[in-house]
């Protein structure tokens, strides 16, 4: 019996019957092993088994293990070897040595490892290379460990990119053959020194998002403490006014928006400095510095988080009426008011109104564009976007969305840039901080957009090349798509 | 012509041919027929050829039917079943009688049976089961009945999941080919016996979504006779006002977040009862009641519901500053205020502003991390996640949201709770009462944290057992995924 | 060599081996050649080498160009074109004469030209149908010019939908299988006439979205010179006040809910005028007139762009209470109030307490189906919907908002529909208007419900036609699916 037996009986007869089907000629279901009889092998057993295969379960004690699903028979250990080729060993690696007295029913077998170690680096090798030392004669290739049981169970596979790796590339494509079926997408990673990397993938932690959360982290608490002393301090020391219950949402709410705000605008920053990179070179065909290259890969988790902050300041906005602070000093407000005993109704300033409003226009309009983009980059959403559309959306309007939160900021302060009260203890307030980096990415963009700017970008990006020592090289460049 | 014909063709040149590609040697397409030309009949037609197939429809009056796709061919029944191998049946099952008159030609033939019925059970048997009974000698498979005819002709189909069962192997195996071809991805359910099940699956209308629902509705149901018996009949027996116009808003956004908190604890509770189970058992081997497996698999639409509730609370706060009733009462308010004529500006409790601030940061930190979990659950999100950061957010993160969502009920009662005028007729306020599951929740899980009782747990997680007959016994369980 | 040589060696071990795999017996990687070595080629190649491929680039100057992927061979363009019978043109159009210089290198080879261009139409005729013209000894297969060099460097492909033309079955069959291991989803197009059809996908920008999106920016500029005339000039003229700073916020935030709302129905609109042509023409086998079509196949975007408009409804209306001029008008209401001192507390009138809290709950629920609906658009959450749960939330939960949202705007209105001061310069309000087109689509479905209409559109819809000429055709339309 060999690995490909039921494939290679279906091929016999695509190949060769033209005559119509009859049902002696029943393809049998290939067998499969699994060694090990946990919730993963359990869930992989039952998902071989929904996509027609034989399933044959290795045991120490076949007659008293847990429940399995139906319809697999279980065998012992050598037994269930024997009877497939390919072998899933769904086994913590410390028992790996069982198999080592089992050798020879191994050889020439193709072993699926899918273990994953409970953390990183616990062990000098990986898993598979390891098992791979122990059973020379048998091919391991390591794969599938970022299936999860409960993905297996709930048939959640369709389209979920796995990756394998492994010595023997027939080996591999046994394997790959059984993970289409079973609707996953397989990825070859090359040899099994790649193992390591595949085992390190189900512990991952949100890698991509620590960057940027660091990052938030890091501007929140810089801003929360300077405006802390700014506004709570301050008034303690200089006005003696006990005002600490503002931290909750008065400093929160001028904290957040100051976050999203730079956020947004070190999400566009990498883009235009790169720009600058290829005009000073005059040649895409250099790669950028290194820090350069990580900071444009977590762009998308930057705009997330300052999109999270641009909710969170949303929220924090509209509760700001129903606060007792606000109705306790409108209140005041009115009994000032009143007590003045003013004869005319008191004045209503246009020009405040207007400033009042469309600080409050531009702030909604933003935030809508912002979700918009938020909405994109879901991988659903995105991922039916043309590359054309996707651009338009990240680019265009991402810098539209820029632009107009940060011109909500400048109206925000229109009035106030000039007044010295503004800056208490000599140093600004936080909006004006946070003013600086959107403006600086939103003056260089500016200057890319520049005619006589934009087309040498744009010449540079379709390969071209301003200092050529041969003409026909500019040629070759520019041939390639 | 066999079915595989042109398989059989690519088959042959891929086994042999070394030479180059010569035009000569083009593969025909296979042939595909499809008896009936209803929407469904040319939808898949339409999809079929675009996929490269050739296809011929068996229609009763070949010359005056609708319109079918450009490139179809249509023929008599009996011509178009000779004409291929697989036969797809888009045709009502009342209709299925005029096939055993021609029974002869389809002898062998795999008919692929797409019916649905418009309701549950109203024929005793499944459609494909009685198109077997009636043409033993076709191999009938029942499958892609839960394509639609909009989705065939749109073209979603990419990644979609679909489902076969039959007696015969060969057959599965040619139409899931097929499907193959067509972007699916495809699941054997097994035998006809199935089959009533495959046809039960377009009529499901939420299966999963009811429990949920109907906890909430029945919680939803009891908060709001409860709390419009406390408010309404209270006040309008009691102190004789009208105060009917509260059941809009006011009912409304006590009754929200009341029902919202239950669900986001109900949706956490199993999980903790299923921890103390294991714990009492000392075991992860026996299966849970059946009550309890239930509960477990709602727990995703459990905690989307009480998502639902939550933005609505959100939104009806948000409004309370525009609603006639809370500016009226404001407006009494400062006109009471002027009219008792207090010389000193009315008092400023720093107290009651940090409550109430506190009150509402909590409520916003918990909706925003809510979202968060709710997003998460979007399936081209959650599959995007490795298994660590999926357990991660929903179990770290939604006990803090658990936690954090608490506490803001504690906060909005924190001075009320000894209050005796709060207790109207003896029974005790909303807020109480829906404080209590979460409580205990809470409660529940920080003594699961415990060091000793996690350590444990996880060991029982990970298959150790405490009272184990045979030593060698842990060590086959510990041995497993 | 020829162009199946890797999977030829595949098959034939499938085929034949029935011992077990030995490392002798590698299959060797198929090789594919890729011409150009701009950033789509090098994406290319390295993802068919992370598939397992064997990758030759084809380049001018083989020992001094840019850096190719890790593991990939250069050659000259002869070399590598003889290396492999798959050949991709990674090359500008522009470029394409160098290969006829090589003509002979290409007999049979199959050549995919993934080029696209920068604008429509700037050559007579498809860079594919030019290529095959240049070579028509080669077959020249037109395809995956859709993928972008971005996602194939980030593995975003799996289920991803690809199309495909090509006059050669046979090299079309090649590439399919090439590209479902990288985890596409092939689509045949037919032959190369379609190739401009697949050059111009990328260069698409939201084509279906321009309708949806031109009505709406069409009602929207019709409805604010509208208001504002009635509005902001009528006061100006009429009552010499100057409230332009209204424009902001308060005219916005009325035509926002007016185009939500008309945008809404508009989308329900094809659906009913649908059912009224089957009901008149008295059979579903007639196609609609193509208005009807192109409208019916946009209103998935159009309900988005509602909900855009709904959103910012929702936004605008949540801060109206932390604007100046609401603020001021409550102020002035106020003291107006003290002033006039009255002795008993002013009125408290009941039934308007009722209307707005209605009318605020109203807008709230629809808003919130509103969002519903918004989400199973979704890609992914669609997707996971069977056929029935799809319908259902579309028509039966579209039809309620539709019907929530319209009352909203009725409560909105309830008792100034009779004041003859709403009629400024005899022309209506906005919310009348806007309740026109709601207002039709809902008794028009409200028609299409009752059960006489109602059951005959059900027999329309299963093939039942009203004009019969034979007896028989009943008895066929009435059979198929």
């Amino acid at each position: 019996m060999s690995i490909v037996r039921g494939t290679s009986e279906d091929m016999k007869q695509s190949c060769g019957s033209l005559h119509p089907l009859d049902k002696a000629a029943f393809p049998e279901p290939e067998p499969l092993c699994i060694f090990g009889t946990g919730d993963l092998g359990r869930s992989l057993g039952l998902r071989l088994l929904q996509s027609g295969y034989r399933v044959v379960y290795g045991s120490r004690r076949p007659h008293s293990c847990s429940p399995l699903p139906q319809g697999a028979e279980v065998m012992t250990h050598a037994q269930a070897a024997q009877s497939a080729n390919l072998i899933f060993i769904c086994v913590h690696r410390e028992h790996y040595d069982f198999m080592k007295t089992m050798e020879h029913h191994l050889i020439g077998k193709v072993l699926v490892d899918l273990s994953n170690n409970l953390k990183k680096d616990i062990y000098p090798e990986a898993n598979a290379v390891y098992l791979q030392r122990l059973l020379p004669e048998a091919s391991v290739v390591k794969g599938l460990n970022t299936l999860s049981a409960w993905a297996l169970q709930n048939g959640l596979l369709a389209g979920k990119q796995v990756y394998l790796c492994g010595e023997s590339g027939e080996a591999k494509y046994a394997v790959s053959q059984m993970a289409t079926k079973l609707g996953l997408t397989v990825l070859d990673k090359g040899s099994l020194s790649a193992a390591r990397e595949l085992e390190d993938f189900p512990l991952k932690l949100f890698p991509e998002w620590r960057l940027p959360l660091s990052i938030a982290v890091g501007i929140t608490a810089f801003f929360f403490f300077y405006l802390f002393i700014r506004d709570v301090i301050y008034a303690y020391v200089e006005e003696k006014t006990e005002i600490s219950y503002r931290i909750m949402v008065s400093l929160a709410n001028k904290v957040f928006p100051i976050v999203a705000l730079i956020m947004l605008s070190l999400c566009y920053l990498p883009g235009v400095i790169a720009a600058f990179f290829q005009l000073y070179r005059g040649t895409k065909y250099r790669r950028f510095p290194n820090w350069l290259d990580c900071w444009m890969l977590c762009r998308k988790q930057m705009g997330l988080v300052a999109l999270g902050y641009a909710f969170l300041h949303a929220i924090y906005t509209f509760i700001i009426p129903i606060r007792y602070a606000f109705r306790h000093k409108f209140i005041s407000e009115v009994v000032d008011e009143i007590k003045n005993n003013n004869i005319t109704p008191f004045y209503f300033d246009n020009t405040k109104a207007w400033g009042a409003d469309s600080f409050l226009s531009l702030g909604i309009l933003g935030f809508f564009l912002f979700i918009l983009l938020g909405l994109t980059s879901l991988p659903s959403v995105g991922g039916s976007l043309s590359w054309r559309e996707f651009s338009f959306i990240q680019s265009k309007l991402g810098h539209l969305t820029l632009f107009i939160c940060t011109a909500h900021g400048y109206i925000y302060g229109w009035n106030k840039f000039l007044l010295p009260s503004n800056y208490k203890w000599y140093t600004p307030p936080g909006y004006m901080l946070c003013l600086i980096v959107p403006s600086v990415v939103l003056v260089l963009k500016l200057l890319l957009l520049l005619p006589c700017v934009d087309r040498t970008l744009t010449r540079i990006r379709q390969g071209w090349e301003r200092s050529q020592p041969k003409e026909e090289m500019v040629e070759i460049k520019a041939t390639n798509l």
